[in-house]
């Protein structure tokens, strides 16, 4: 099928069929479907009718190959164009092998398993009959009270573009209409979701126009330049108008300034939403708004379909407009080769043969043993396996370990924290109790727990937050563990034994009363299926811990925001004529974060020799270079390169990360690092919006974190 | 002398002559100052010389009638053209006779005495020789951990904008050249100050020029229309350039778009300090960014004085620019009349007479009645003046009552509290105990609180934060009460007797700790001079509570930013469709904050009745009516009116104050308050930043705060 092919059936469409090909519903309604149920209640809720799901383009959350297939074929049956559905689903971090939520992906700081990661959930989710992925995500997030911070991969804009990129690529491969182990991604949520006010999901965002294209825009663009087939439109508003009707972002920007021209989704009801925000009156006129943005489908409320004709036949919408929207989809539909094969990948004995196989669950393993994160280690870990372990705390045999949007993932596929560690040690090394519940607990929970510490060498405590603590809607004004869980560990170091904490939690935490505390801190995310697997390879050495931070973790929810890349201020705490008083600072608190952006230990030990640079007087490009040696046991490094721009046109930040690489050192070994840095990698956004950079001061700077690191000053020279 | 006299001054003027008349130099340096020392030093360390000093243009900082004749007589003496010098201070909340904080003011939602205490502040400084003062300051805050919230008359662009017009009629009367008992008002800080980025002072603030001129500018904007003669600049970025070397802000917004011609002065050192923000590579390009952004003034800096000649000679700024910033100063200087009588109103014999004198005392007295806002009251105030009564608490015997920014202010002129209640009671009514300090405290300390508290009818705790821990560069990560305080009221609970809290401090406090133990509180801020005596008067029922709050106190520092004018977003919590978990909101704690935007007691009670619109079809105007009937005591109550914007362009806030009367009512008595609203009044910043109003439906609503209303729809036709 060519697209004149395409242009002839979009020109066999009447306009009520058109309409419907924008409108995507939820499995139910359809016939076919083993979700499929009485529908007059939901198809009178939305006021639609039988003919409208007929002619629908698209379905939300349908899995499973089987019950694809015959969705396809029930509907395709009763088609008059023979035009396939599209099957739209969240696979997030996964499918049925679920890796660790994004954030820890983030920390992982390793294109290639990230890419890996998606290629596998992709292949699980196309073999099953889905079509397109609503992922990846790659919203920048500051705050760490947004719930949905667990599915970013974190704070800084080259991390998040390399993460998007690598994503994509796993979702997509090279050829979506010949790798049927592959689907369509769609990145989301354009734009700048991750900036919603106080942390609280769906809300107000406001950023001037520099801002949102200098640090919010460039991961979005990244997955679009990856060939990322799709984009989701985000709740919030942007510049004060809703991005599901905000033709300037849709329009103005990513289709015409950046030329996109694939499919854009709403998100669940975020036409209809316009509403409440007050940008439209009625569903005419947030209809209206939305297909003058440019978006094409709609999800879960039916504007389009009610509205979209009638706005047509009044004139006040050109049919072109809407001719544009169903062309995208079908060329998406041809692109997956559907109108061949409405099948696709879908294949039942292949879908039985590859979901959860054992290759999928050992990657999901290495990327659950690289995406968590050593906070503090003294002399504590590893353990050794002769040690009798007392483990304690909610997450001791907690199956709660997928986190959030982990749709088809079950806890009963995972490897339980307690059963990782049964693969080290003997049952009778083995103590185990839940010393209280994530927010409440017993005072008998509590006197067990002391009970069953006290015959063991090391207590292990596995805290955290229940997965629906974070994730959409699940914001938090207070970022600590709950009340509960600090009086646990408070009371079990009156033991005097050494103690080990796990966390599971989908976002940076206040860590004191933890951090004090315990010996030993690891940051283990919500790990994925392989969670206890991966962890205990961590606590006994088996694997070494390489995450690093791609998120601060704050001194407190009273400093939010913090972040590694802000700027300088006019007067700077700490600057060398800076007075006591009146610096940019709290009274009560530091500036820095508890762990700032990049940090992570490892059971190795890493220094730094020798950083130069090829020339102080950059042209189109330098080299710098750094040895790195390892004086402890086998691990991985991550050799982090910031930049500063010391004077620009506008306020630039403390440091950029530019480049970074992930390297593996044995014992005693020592590895040259080098990375090319051009001028081109200098370039931002001036206060007029041209992206260029400026002849002048920079300084260079590599290490093993955002704090820790050794300064290289360069001129630009133009 | 008229303007041509001016311009032939200016002519007569060196290009030294010129910059130097830019500089702002403090009092120590000048001869004849009583304050004036060994400068060879603070010379050297500016790198100037006495020809500078001779030549500058203005005074920083000096006070006193006959101090200030002297160095103007010391200095023209030696002044080859006889340029008398401008003397400008901080005269923030009164001179000597100290007012309550800003942020209290703005809680009287009370004009007139706005306006009258700043009267009464020019007078007390203009007879002590100071010519300009650097007030108002009209930052609009929605961050209660930053310091300078105190400063700053509220959260709200229609209330602060009222207030910035009261206090410049205050400070500049009529006409400045014959009325000598005022003084200059200079706006502060131009722009958006108050929005600092995690509430620490001088950080970066980023903003949509959209939200910048319909949230931020229009208080600056009301101090200009009522003819302020200065601004003074902020120290913050404005979309990513330092204010004082924004060009777009300064020069294209405030002079070209809104026609300002007077005087712009940068805060202190803020020209230099481009240097730290990373807009300037030296000194040069700082005065040269400035010069071109139209900041006439430097503060305590010398980028000018060393660098504007050679930029002039060389060609980068022409002359004309420096002669329209000596210009302004001239002409300033001559609309005070200084040409003709530089010492102005500076007059020992009525500084004497007039400073901290009895009627000014009133004043500030009735203004600290009028700014205390009674958050809590079950049944415990008006103390009866039988009661014996325990005053508790760190402020029990404080004179730090004045607040930050009370420069001349001196707490041994204040009446304590413990001296307002002994002016009620007897003394052996009265125990005193500290109980703690503010921020630590003693076993025994706490142990003659609480042996002091057991023989006392009623406990009066007066409890707050150090004037130090509010103000600039005050800033605080917890706005909670020092632990020990908190500790404090619950060993008093144990008690069993009525506890009243006074509140004094200098931001919105998460109240927790407090507000459930104590059976009143009253919020007295910094009340200023008068402030023990006010506060006895209301704590005895001799004057009753009629303040409302012009800032939400938040639930918790993990809800800030909070403020009642904030967006509806697309999933409003509590809507009738709303899903449980699905919506804007946190898991821990409510949207709303403690206390909203105009809430405040009074031992009266108020009823609205009959609320009704003159039309529900709006054309050029309607008018708003209600009847409010006092049942209790006599008292004043603010009659609020907000307005809703179903649906805009942009998103709209859920409510917007739009006009509001404080009125009295004795016992008994109903009053029909009626407002004129009209369709200017619906006028807001579009997408384009046109400023219009829309047809289509919105809500009036009237009650006695944010929260509490009456919801009156209407429609506006056009």
């Amino acid at each position: 099928m060519d697209r004149s092919e395409l242009m002839n059936l979009l020109n066999q469409m009447t306009i009520e069929e058109k309409t419907a090909q924008l409108m995507q519903l939820a499995t139910p309604f359809y016939k076919g479907a083993k979700e499929a149920g009485e529908i007059t209640g939901p198809l009178e809720e939305l006021d639609i009718n039988e003919d409208h799901v007929r002619n629908s383009g698209s379905v939300l959350g349908a899995s499973g190959a089987e019950n694809i297939r015959n969705i396809q074929k029930t509907y395709l049956a009763e088609s008059r164009l023979g035009i396939p559905l599209l099957f739209m689903s969240d696979i997030v971090h996964g499918y049925k092998t679920i890796f660790p939520v994004p954030l820890a992906i983030g920390c992982s700081w390793d294109m290639q398993l990230a890419e890996e990661s998606a290629r596998i959930a992709a292949r699980e989710a196309a073999v099953s009959g889905i079509h397109v992925t609503f992922a990846p995500m790659v919203d920048l997030v500051r705050d760490p009270r947004w719930g949905r911070v667990m599915e970013s991969s974190g704070e800084d804009p080259h991390l998040n573009s390399e993460f998007a990129r690598a994503f994509v690529k796993g979702f997509q491969g090279d050829d979506l209409g010949s790798d049927l182990e592959r689907v369509a991604a769609c990145v989301k949520h354009f734009a700048a979701y991750g900036a919603v006010e106080a942390g609280r999901d769906y809300n107000y965002v406001d950023l001037s126009e520099r801002e949102l294209r200098e640090t919010y825009l460039p991961a979005y663009k990244a997955a679009l330049d990856e060939g990322c087939e799709m984009v989701m439109t985000a709740f919030n508003t942007v510049d004060g108008i809703p991005a599901s009707g905000n033709k300037r972002l849709m329009k103005e920007l990513l289709r015409d300034e950046w030329g996109f021209n694939g499919v854009v989704i709403s998100d669940w009801g975020a036409i209809k939403e316009l509403i409440p925000h007050g940008v439209a009156e009625d569903e005419r006129e947030a209809a209206y708004k939305s297909i003058m943005a440019g978006v094409d489908i709609e999800m879960m409320t039916t504007t389009y379909v009610h509205h979209l004709s009638s706005l047509v036949r009044d004139g006040v919408v050109s049919e072109e407009i809407i001719d544009e929207a169903v062309l995208r989809i079908l060329e998406l539909k041809h692109k997956l080769g559907l109108f061949e094969n409405p099948f696709r990948g879908a294949d039942p004995t292949l879908e039985k043969e590859v979901v959860l196989c054992e290759n999928h669950r050992l990657t999901a393993r290495k990327l659950a043993q690289k995406s968590s994160v050593l906070l503090k280690n003294e002399n504590v870990l590893p353990l050794q396996k002769s040690q009798r372990v007392s483990l304690i705390g909610p997450f001791a045999e907690s199956d709660d370990l997928l986190g959030p949007w982990s749709w088809l993932g079950s806890g009963e596929d995972a490897i339980l924290l307690k059963e990782g560690l049964l693969s080290k040690i003997s049952p009778n090394q083995l103590q185990i109790a839940k010393g209280c519940g994530v927010e409440s607990g017993t005072k008998e929970e509590l006197a067990y727990a002391i009970e069953a510490a006290k015959n063991s060498d090391v207590l292990l405590l596995a805290l955290g937050e229940r997965s629906d603590m974070s994730g959409e809607a699940g914001c938090r004004a207070d970022i600590r563990l709950p009340q509960v869980q600090l009086e646990l560990i408070a009371r079990l170091k009156e033991l005097n034994k050494p103690i080990v904490v796990v966390l599971f939690n989908g976002r940076p935490l206040d860590l004191h009363g933890i951090i004090e505390e315990a010996d030993a801190v690891l940051e283990a995310w919500y790990p994925g299926t392989e969670g206890g697997a991966a962890i205990a390879d961590l606590l006994y050495g088996d694997a070494n811990p390489s995450g690093r931070l791609s998120m601060s973790f704050p001194y407190s929810v009273g400093q939010v925001p913090v972040y590694y890349n802000h700027f300088n201020t006019g007067r700077p705490k700490g600057a060398p004529d800076a007075q006591v008083r009146y610096v940019s600072q709290y009274l009560d608190i530091p500036n820095e974060p508890l762990f700032p952006f990049g940090y992570g230990l490892s059971y190795a030990s890493f220094s730094y020799h020798n950083a130069s640079l090829s020339t102080t007087k950059m042209t189109e490009e330098l080299e710098v270079r750094v040895t790195v040696k390892n004086t402890g046991v086998e691990g991985e490094e991550v050799v982090q390169l910031y930049v500063r721009d010391i004077a620009g046109d506008v306020v630039r930040p403390m440091k950029e990360l530019k480049d970074f690489k992930k390297i593996l050192l044995r014992r005693g070994e020592e590895k040259e690092v080098s990375f090319t840095l051009s001028e081109e990698q200098l370039r931002y956004h001036h206060s007029d919006l041209s992206f260029e950079s400026d002849p002048g001061a920079f300084v260079a700077y590599v290490g093993s974190n955002s704090r820790d690191v050794i300064e290289l000053p360069f001129q630009l020279v133009k």
